[in-house]
């Protein structure tokens, strides 16, 4: 084998498959989700990446997650939509740890992406995908952050989008779409409610359907937290990754990287403990963990300041429940004034502005660090899903205004 | 000489030397500005940096800004404050470009650094080396972006922070100075009166001032804006840079980046045309260069949607000028209209929602482009100085709230 066989294909997709019956699906068709109602996992051909590409041999590509191009979905890199996005910088949390006892505290600082959330992983890979499959029209229901990454990248596809969101969304979103010049709804309820509406334009009005775990490729964009994470730290992974758990695709796609590194044998370690973090005002996927149950019940009168995991019922609930089982992780709930708490916590002793679903992590991390179930030495990553930026009702604040002239009081 | 005498410093500071008379300063203890009134610059050893690394040892480095600490002021790696800034994405700007028959135009996205703007890069070198020397209190006057990102870093390094901004400012910097736990103030004023105000607590109460090009080192961070298009385009420079100016710290960092690779030997070629754009409610050095003069005049009554570029007079003007004159380049100035125009265009053609002082210079891009100082071969880079998230106020949006179970309208 010469060096332009190992080197000649961008992508190893081989075909998709059901995450729960495991029927087969041809990649390169656009497919939503199974006939039995469960979300399509995209697979390789990981013997051939295996021949084809050593992880020493990705260190000096760019610093974005394209440079995992093998193992995403994108045939030809000029299918690619980029904004650069990717290796989003690793930081320790040194203060904050210590006040916990605990001496190898990371977050991964997701709102360092363009849209500032780690929804721009799912939306750039997505959006490729969709482009190179011909597709023309993307419709989806948000809470705000994946509706603002999509329409970015769509417009910058030359897409056409439209976005439903709840009317209680971060508005700074609905800025953010209308200005792609996206098709852009409020809806005076929930992200079901709004996944109603965008369905309907859906089944009449030809869009393609790109929510939550409805096509299979925005989990591959989501995948490369885990990517990311695990060359970040040398090529090893941590003893814990925490995460804010909505629609629970990241985590789906963590624990999805870990088990193809493994696959690939590339990882031959002890996979991460992954722990889901909820909300107490909507906790469905802990309430099913702590029954040791296989999917979750729809949670009633759902609400949080982390308005991003304001997920009554996630699509892929069965398989984050599997990812926490099969990594003898956990589920664990914060409340709202805790999450509060920590965002302040967090950005005085670490000057990181993050968001309340990151803020609700660093919040399970006191518990979890309280109860003994995090260890002192445990090597542990936050993923900060996003920039505080995109919330400033969290930040309460009464500032004193000046006269010009003024002179400042001592204090 | 072996490899570890080489390697053995991180950086190769030497002095200090005002940027108008000349005059030496000792750079290893805090310096404020010169006594003459200008602004300090770094002096490296750079003969010996020349020694020590080639451009080629740079690339396998951490993707951040500090891969090029041999030419930035922090003396021990130890010191570094950082969240992970730097080595921001340079992005195509294909369809933009085309409309106005330019083949090669390419934004660099500083809005994917911390705090959401290249002040972040100042902010992280500044605060480094403050923290090195021994500094404990720092205070400044802000247009609002500068201020969060040094609020952050201070956090980060466990100092404290004192924060003047017009009561205009964009409001999300309220909430970042606050969360950082900083000292804040709004003046019912412009930059120049919080600037009065501030240097009342650098008088009176033990603050260093850390204003604008009155301490060296933010300039530095700066720099390294030109230090990675150099990298990024394969050390290679473009033809045309064009930067919003308001303070100018950016420009005047990058051509002084620019003249460091000269004297180093990597720059052989002919520098690219540096282009300063300002908004015709604030152009102080617009006129000057009009008339070809060495300083600005403070502009009367200044007042622009583009706040970070609403600087009546700057400190470091002479520098700015010089920068433009030695490289052959220009200043222009664009309306606020042009500014919101040119904001929509870019998010709707490339999906990237920029902010004013970014989409001034995409107006400038069309001006310049219309009137023929800009070729369409030009390779052309685009500064966006921060995210459009950050300005939530340049859209204007009216958006449909619909009921539960509606269904959208054929569109």
């Amino acid at each position: 084998m010469n060096i332009e066989d190992r080197n000649e294909r961008y992508s190893y997709l081989h075909h998709l498959e059901c995450g729960r019956c495991s029927k087969i699906y041809d990649a390169d068709v656009p497919q939503g989700f199974c006939v039995c109602g469960a979300p399509l996992l995209a697979r390789y051909d990981l013997k051939a990446v295996r021949n084809a590409i050593k992880p020493s041999e990705i260190a000096p590509r760019l610093p974005n997650l394209w440079r995992y191009h093998e193992l995403l979905p994108v045939r030809l890199q000029e299918s690619v939509v980029s904004f650069g996005e990717g290796m989003t910088p690793l930081t320790e949390m040194g203060e904050f740890g210590a006040s916990l006892s605990l001496s190898r505290l990371f977050t991964k600082d997701e709102g360092l992406l363009p849209t500032g959330t780690f929804k721009a992983r799912g939306a750039a890979v997505g959006i490729s995908r969709a482009k190179e499959l011909g597709i023309k029209r993307v419709a989806m229901p948000t809470n705000g952050n994946a509706g603002a990454a999509w329409a970015s990248y769509a417009a910058r596809a030359g897409m056409e989008s439209l976005v439903v969101m709840p009317a209680d969304a971060p508005e700074i979103a609905r800025a953010e779409c209308a200005i792609a010049g996206s098709r852009l709804y409020l809806v005076d309820g929930l992200i079901g409610d709004a996944g109603a509406i965008s369905a309907g334009a859906v089944a009449n009005q030809g869009y393609t359907d790109v929510s939550t775990l409805k096509e299979p490729y925005r989990l591959e964009g989501k995948k490369t937290m885990g990517l990311e994470l695990y060359e970040q730290l040398g090529w090893r992974v941590p003893d814990v990754i925490l995460y804010p758990t909505g629609g629970g695709v990241g985590l789906i796609g963590i624990y999805k990287a870990l088990q193809e590194c493994i696959e690939l044998g590339w990882l031959v370690e002890k996979i991460p403990r992954l722990v889901a973090v909820q909300a107490t005002g909507c906790a469905p996927i802990v309430k099913a963990w702590e029954q040791r149950a296989e999917a979750s019940l729809a949670w009633e009168n759902a609400s949080t300041v982390a308005f991003g995991i304001n997920v009554p019922k996630a699509l892929g609930d069965f398989l984050v429940l599997q990812a926490l089982y099969g990594s003898g992780g956990c589920a664990i709930a914060v409340t709202d004034d805790e999450i509060l708490r920590s965002q302040s916590a967090v950005a005085r002793m670490e000057g990181m502005f993050i968001c309340p679903e990151g803020a609700a992590c660093f919040a399970a991390v006191e518990k979890l660090s309280q109860s003994g179930w995090l260890n002192p030495t445990d090597e542990i990553v936050v993923i900060n899903t996003g920039t505080g930026i995109k919330y400033p009702d969290t930040v309460q604040v009464e500032i004193p205004t000046l006269k010009k002239g003024a002179s400042l009081p001592f204090e």
